[in-house]
């Protein structure tokens, strides 16, 4: 038996509950405040920026992990000192905390990317702008997820703001078709698995659907399930892995990095025979990976923002009952991730047309027609 | 929302949690010790046969159901009477208490049994034996469960031990050819959806394997639809419904009933878009039910008994990528149910071999090749 501690109460540990029942893996959250999505599993509330609280907790556990990237890599660091299992380990989450970091590790490892370049002053963005053209898109290095701390930006003025507070990274815009996940897991074993490439769709920086599988020449499949097992395996990952990707007429870049379950796979929970949560568990507890191939041709995600609204689901217009529903029990918010619906089966059209149907009814649906 | 109270901590409770976590319930259960399979949703703890720590925790919940049939049907209709929500309603849940009153009913019904005796005395037993012929089967009217309650008898010195504790039902012994079970589910709103009929294999009167879909030609699965169908309608069950069958050269007999999720719908969640915990949980909340419709060709479903080693886990050998398995995290004991594996694709033989070879390798597996 194994007890796994989650940093993080959010919809991600939520959904980890599932997957730890039909394992019989033992699981620990570790949550901000009462009432989180992951209440079920919630063994401690409180800071995990005190080293004092975070170590409290990794003692009550066999392996560390997270719901997100927030927690100090120096806290982490000394957690792997003291003798704690840290998955993914502490050198490779820092890609997931500084973007800056994680340009200069992909550069290295000869991973395609956009063009960028570190603003640390008006003559840096000057050489930046000058190599990169008119129009680029600045990034703070950390804290930044769901398109904030990015801008697309054309003029000095429009990142002087964020400059007074450290770097800025400013990247390549690229002019892509699309956007593109490749999701995968590595075991503390080493052992490693893909899913098949997804398409991810964005409504002003925020993941609003996800059609699987991707459709991608031979080569670019190839490469981009290369890209993700080079970066897996040089940082030594444990666990999920999304490596989101831009495709474009010159082909594919790296956009970003996370190294967790992300919103990219909730599709597998219903299109694959193993989930990413399930899959995630699996990686950190150091057992054999499940199998990740499809159970259906393809399927869609929708995600339901704002609120999940029961008493239009009871009532039932317009929700069919083959969508799959998450709700993740938060408190409704405006703009906030409130849940998710998937449709699997035949035909992606109709799939994609029932699952926004449905989020649309539960609450609010973004998505371009 | 809807808190949706489960009365028993055992596996079928605890597999309520994954989809209560997905449809957005809330789940609280009433287990009778602490450390229970379903420990991470309990939220009391005591005797569920004293009225007053059972209406303690109906005041807690909206509707209050169930992992067994043990609750004393006057402490619920009790609850009913004062107001509670109790699902299935006490009317219904009754013939799962009581194998006479089942009989009694489905006669009633007209539905296929076997040909059955109620003996109190031992001109009783001549009657009934002189009707059945030698060979009868025994059962303690309540109480029994797993193959306990049950004895195969051709003498009156076989039963009367049992005669002095009260009525023993006889029944007619069945030259079966294989046992079936029809599970569908009925919503408090009257909704009704059945899934696909499947094939229970028994070992020593405990079902060891089940086996979907079963082939069963088109009368005769209407007819167990139907069967199933009368007895939901006129019992107003509320929740899932099992109808276990003998298959004979005759036809199709109701052997028993549950109104709960059952060993035999296990394989639904990996093989169905619905499990039967989330019809459960959907049906006794008064929700639309979802679509049982098979996401795979077939699949293969066998019980762990004893104990579940995941240190035989972690070594992996001569267990599948793509078999699911589900650990109930139960003390082990020689012979009780530990956990099941499951296994769906397109070919029945090859999936049911790969699941008994994993069930081996993490406890007991019992099967006749």
């Amino acid at each position: 038996m194994v007890r796994i501690g989650v940093v993080g109460g959010g919809q991600l540990a939520r959904m980890m509950i599932p997957a730890s029942i039909n394992l019989g893996f033992d699981l620990a959250v570790f949550a901000e405040e009462e009432g989180s999505p992951a209440d079920l599993a919630v063994s401690q509330v409180g800071n995990y920026r005190e080293a004092d609280e975070l170590e409290a907790f990794a003692r009550t556990v066999d392996v560390l992990t997270f719901d997100h990237e927030h927690v100090p890599i120096n806290l982490l660091e000394a957690l792997v000192e003291q003798g704690h299992k840290v998955f993914p380990p502490p050198q490779a989450l820092e890609l997931t905390h500084d973007k800056i970091v994680m340009r200069e590790r992909l550069a290295g490892l000869g991973v395609p990317q956009p063009a960028w370049f570190t603003v640390h002053s008006r003559s840096d963005w000057d050489r930046a702008v000058e190599s990169l053209g008119g129009s680029c898109v600045a990034k703070v290095p950390t804290g930044g997820y769901d398109g904030k701390g990015v801008r697309f930006v054309t003029e000095w003025d429009d990142i002087s703001d964020w400059i007074s507070q450290g770097p800025v990274l400013l990247e390549q815009r690229m002019n892509f078709t699309r956007e593109l996940a490749q999701l995968g897991a590595r075991s503390s074993t080493g052992e490693w698995a893909t899913w098949p490439l997804v398409e991810t769709r964005q409504v002003e920086g925020v993941c609003s659907e996800v059609l699987a599988p991707a459709e991608l020449g031979a080569k670019e499949s190839e490469l981009a399930k290369g890209i993700a097992l080079k970066i897996a395996e040089s940082l030594e990952v444990v666990g999920v892995l999304a490596v989101e990707l831009f495709h474009t007429d010159q082909g594919i870049f790296v956009n970003e990095l996370a190294m967790r379950p992300h919103n990219s796979g909730h599709i597998f929970t219903e299109l694959s025979a193993t989930s990413q949560f399930e899959q995630h568990l699996r990686a950190v507890a150091g057992y054999p990976l499940g199998s990740p191939h499809f159970v259906a041709k393809c399927g869609a995600m929708v995600n339901v923002f704002s609120r999940f609204d029961h008493a239009a689901w009871v009532v039932g217009d317009g929700i069919s009952s083959r969508v799959k529903v998450h709700d993740y029990q938060k408190a409704p918010r405006e703009g906030r991730k409130a849940g998710h619906v998937v449709a699997v089966g035949e035909s992606q059209s109709p799939l994609l047309a029932s699952a926004r149907e449905t989020a649309r009814k539960l609450g609010d649906a973004r998505y371009d027609d």
